[in-house]
């Protein structure tokens, strides 16, 4: 049967690091090079060697190519590793390394139908949201996830994280860059890391998730994002370092505020009280915010609501109920946009891009 | 019957202003003076007019006093207004407004069993974590309370939030700066506002409530914090300005990190990844934070432990789980004790001194 | 003004007795007759004596009518005592207590907009059930509520249950008996209580609240139940009282279950395990639910989805994921339709008469 | 080495059947003899084959022996399987079956360090509990468990389950009855079934979990039970099935409760209302219920507490916060013993045998 005519989904997965794929040496948890890939051969769960064989799958797909089990929809799933050298620790990552993904992901845009990326939990809602921005037209899965103990360990949520990425991966057209953790699938750009001690390390506290995956695999479709639009995808690779998270407190000095908010600093998001409140009976502050935004510094306020006006006085901008990772990297993303005016730039922060914001609090 | 012989409590009612005392004006929510004890005077929930009269509660203790109607206990809960002017709206809360509410605490602290402090909700936990440090050998309870919707709403919060604070305050020695809202009290400087929509908006992520009233009031005495001490009470009002927060994320540059610690900053608030973690392929960064503590500044990794080595080379000193706001007001607290030197403010930052970490992480 | 020209909203309050009105009396908790309507008058929360005065509002709705201060919407909610004499334990309820609660609401139907019944708590799951089968054709809202703590306490959950069941009684138009406690509104038939020493006391296992009322009310209309219906309403007040709840175990025994289904047993609610399964190696038992069904009692089959075939050789119904409370009263209610022949009955037991069960699981 | 010389610990294996251990076929779930060691037998994470080999594992422990991989703790695991045949649908699970499966405990008894036995999620709890009793002066770990979706599945919950209850009875010496699902071991007789769709399928109400396994494995030692006994381990395999569950409701005849509480009926549990409350103004009822007990049936009556007295005259025992499940099973093995008086047999069930009801409620 020629590979065309067989019922084959194919995923990409790109091993960047993380405890997922480490392994133990001398009683230290080292992340090994191409370790993960040979593993995952011997384990039936993940790997079906007789089918691999009938099919000549490695003389298709490579040598780093492995096949699922068929599934219970009578599909299969191949996927194939893309193993970064070296690997990551997720506190490492950094924007290069985001563009780094973003590139290989259009590279082997075509010829996958999902994607998995392999990551450390440490920064994952930071390369989640980044992701979210920088892929454009996105129209197959993207999938990020890890595991909070090694696969390799006997009792292991790696197993359980990796599995149900891929059966989403190639399963379901949700056109989005989620983040899978412990039977839930989140969208990227609203999860945020919880715990450190539990397997239920993540969460998405102003979105439902867009998945549970239990006794059955249940999507929430309702919730699913859809980009309104035909053009094609690609990847924009520029972020803009210059910006930072800022948090109000009783007491804060305007020397501080002028301080983080100088050159080269190119946009803020500043984390206000409650409902998106500040003082308003600190001139000294209000006016370092607002000679800020006159300079050309985008200030996000990042709450929930913006209720009063004082800070729109100062020209900030509402974030809604974006969580800070997402602000940051939108932040990041919009201010790299260079045949954008500062106005332009302002408007697509004020926007829903990705679904980062709820789109109902847009108008309040 | 003598007052003396009389099974009172006497609670010293601080209202600093917040939502729960608003009245509408014109469509819009306003503080208004003296308002709100007028208002309580006419509601037998909170005021038994006969006992009063009967027992000459005015002359004894003043026309801004009410009796609580006789509690199942059988006790009374005498309770005196303190208001300030004009009343604040907690987002314009400043260190000085803490100096003052610790003076009054201070100059009435034997006259009374109890003390509850009204407060909005916006800067209520900074308010609550800065208190829990100013106030020093504490043997009586302080609880800070509040509302989401005006006690003069028909359906409102600020009824049952009132009520249980001044129970809790009269009833029970609880020798802690404490947060009741929604039927539980917390620890002062383990609470955070999680919700504006709710009237479940606090929580404390890292220690279990002190106290549940429900049915009945419940209180978990293993969790209570007792000094040990023998020392007088007394208030610290000093607050050194000169600290932040700083969050890091991929890609944070150099300058950032370096505008941000500049003079006249003192003590940071480091927000480190999952666990403590920080890149450790930046030296730039490291270097910044190195600089910076060479130079005076002190800098708290806030996290819930310190697995790195990395950190601790560059002299950053454990935060453990504490919140931000704790951490914030604790630097605040300490960088302001004049007869210490830098290492032993250093100490005093890795210490457990209100029940502000989690004893048993004390040594990780 | 005239009174048909004034913005108000009548509710009918029907004070059944329960914990919410007993007062103390010689350290002992009663009920106590007119005492409740009278407190209330007292409270400013719950009526507004000006308004009474100068609208004559005991004039037009008699002397055992309040009203509601003035809402946020601007709307006023009059209300109207119909106290029972004696007030009822609702331990002690029975169905002739059902009947005459329905004819109260029919005979009071037309000159209402909403309804209120206060109620004790440890039945009152079966009393909205009941009602909620009983109420044909149903046009406005009658919320069931309560209180674990008497209202004359000083804290106390009776007020803001009383508080809300009143304001969404004459302000939103939903046609379903509800339950109405701790900020929350549910479907009457699918509550029930799940703890004794928490004001959170009721919960709706399989169906997410119908409001939640916090800092503001909000309605999930989406799931209000609307009868697809213009006839009138009309309450059905038999109910057949030949009712029982059965639970499988492993090793009941067939004399127990025979003995359970003798006549004059004419309905049962079979509490299976799991998802609907039975023994199928229990010839004995089968036979006992065979003949039972053949000689004319209705058993429904009350689990979630009814996967094995063998009950339903045996004759059984599915009760999908009905309540045990909502179970048993339906089978009461259809049992006493006199008009219906058995088979008829059966498919009326296998319909969603009442939203008692979710649609979507109808044809599992 | 010497098998007495290595740090090995056993564990017996008893399948008894269930979903976890189900094969696919011909579109059928169904159970298939030995099918399960042998399948495990070629995952790495169940069996390590190389150790095997070395310690020539199988000349020693039987062929039906498999050894898991080093643990953390530097231990190993070799347990062996006791397969029942015919394998048993845990809705076919009957009395003869309990008292099998403590038989085989005993029997075994000396030679294990622990118990795992493998069971449909269906009866689990009334297993578990009937077992808590059953097993008198337990010393080590027996830890049902199963799972939602069998093991051959590529996402299930059978792997987890199975190697925890295994790390877990191997590495830890908790003299219970335990039941471990989804990271989580409770106490047996405390924990119930509430959920068919969800790998959290279990949940214990009224006591916290005995332990996690997450992260790491956290036992909650001072939740553990331990009997206080020097006594020699025994299983009593004797059950009396004339017992059974008797659910309250509004308009309960007399005939219902008659026909239930009739000869042979010798136990029962009473669910009562709310906090174990029943209708006082019901003599009929009453009446029933005295002279049941006066003709020696044991009537439970199962709530948190009993505060009424009307039960009590009616001579019923408080059941305080035990499961359905472990009430009814206690009486069971209660009834069962032969060499005790009716009164004896009442005082039994009165006292906390096995952590079964709260301690501190016992004299509520």
């Amino acid at each position: 049967e020629p590979v065309a005519l067989r019922n084959e989904a194919r995923v990409l997965v790109i091993n960047t690091g993380g405890t997922i794929g480490m392994t133990l040496n001398d009683e230290v948890l080292i992340p090994q090079a191409n370790a993960f890939v040979q593993n995952l051969r011997k384990l039936p769960l993940f790997h079906d060697e007789k089918y691999a064989q009938e099919t000549c799958l490695f003389e298709y797909y490579g040598y780093k190519s492995l096949v699922l089990p068929l599934s219970k929809s009578k599909s299969r799933i191949v996927y194939t590793f893309l193993e970064y050298n070296p690997l990551l620790d997720s506190s490492n990552m950094t924007t290069d390394d985001w563009a780094k993904i973003g590139k290989d992901i259009e590279e082997n845009y075509e010829n996958y139908d999902g994607f998995v990326i392999l990551h450390g939990t440490d920064t994952m809602a930071y390369t989640a949201s980044a992701l979210s921005f920088m892929c454009e037209n996105l129209g197959k899965p993207i999938i990020i996830t890890g595991s909070q103990v090694p696969i390799y360990e006997m009792r292991n949520d790696g197993i359980d994280n990796l599995l149900g990425a891929l059966l989403i991966a190639g399963q379901f057209v949700i056109p989005e860059v989620c983040l899978y953790f412990y039977n839930k699938l989140y969208r990227g750009n609203r999860s945020t890391k919880v715990d450190n001690g539990s397997f239920n390390a993540f969460a998405s506290p102003n979105l439902t998730p867009l998945a549970t995956a239990e006794v059955d695999i249940t999507i929430n479709w309702d919730t699913v994002w859809r980009a309104n639009t035909t053009e094609r995808f690609k990847v924009s690779p520029k972020l803009n370092r210059n910006v930072g998270l800022l948090r109000l407190f009783p007491g804060i000095t305007s020397a501080t505020v002028r301080a983080f908010l100088q050159s080269p600093m190119e946009g803020v998001v500043l984390e206000t009280y409650g409902s998106g409140n500040a003082p308003d009976n600190r001139p000294d502050l209000l006016n370092e915010l607002k000679e800020a935004t006159n300079s050309g510094v985008i200030i996000m306020n990042c709450t929930q609501c913006l209720r009063g006006t004082v800070l729109k006085d100062a020209g900030l901008i509402a974030g809604h109920d974006m969580t800070p990772e997402a602000a940051l990297s939108k932040l990041s993303y919009v201010l790299a946009q260079e045949d954008l005016n500062l106005d332009e730039k302002k408007m697509m922060m004020a926007q829903n891009l990705r679904g980062e914001m709820s789109a109902d609090l847009a108008g309040a």
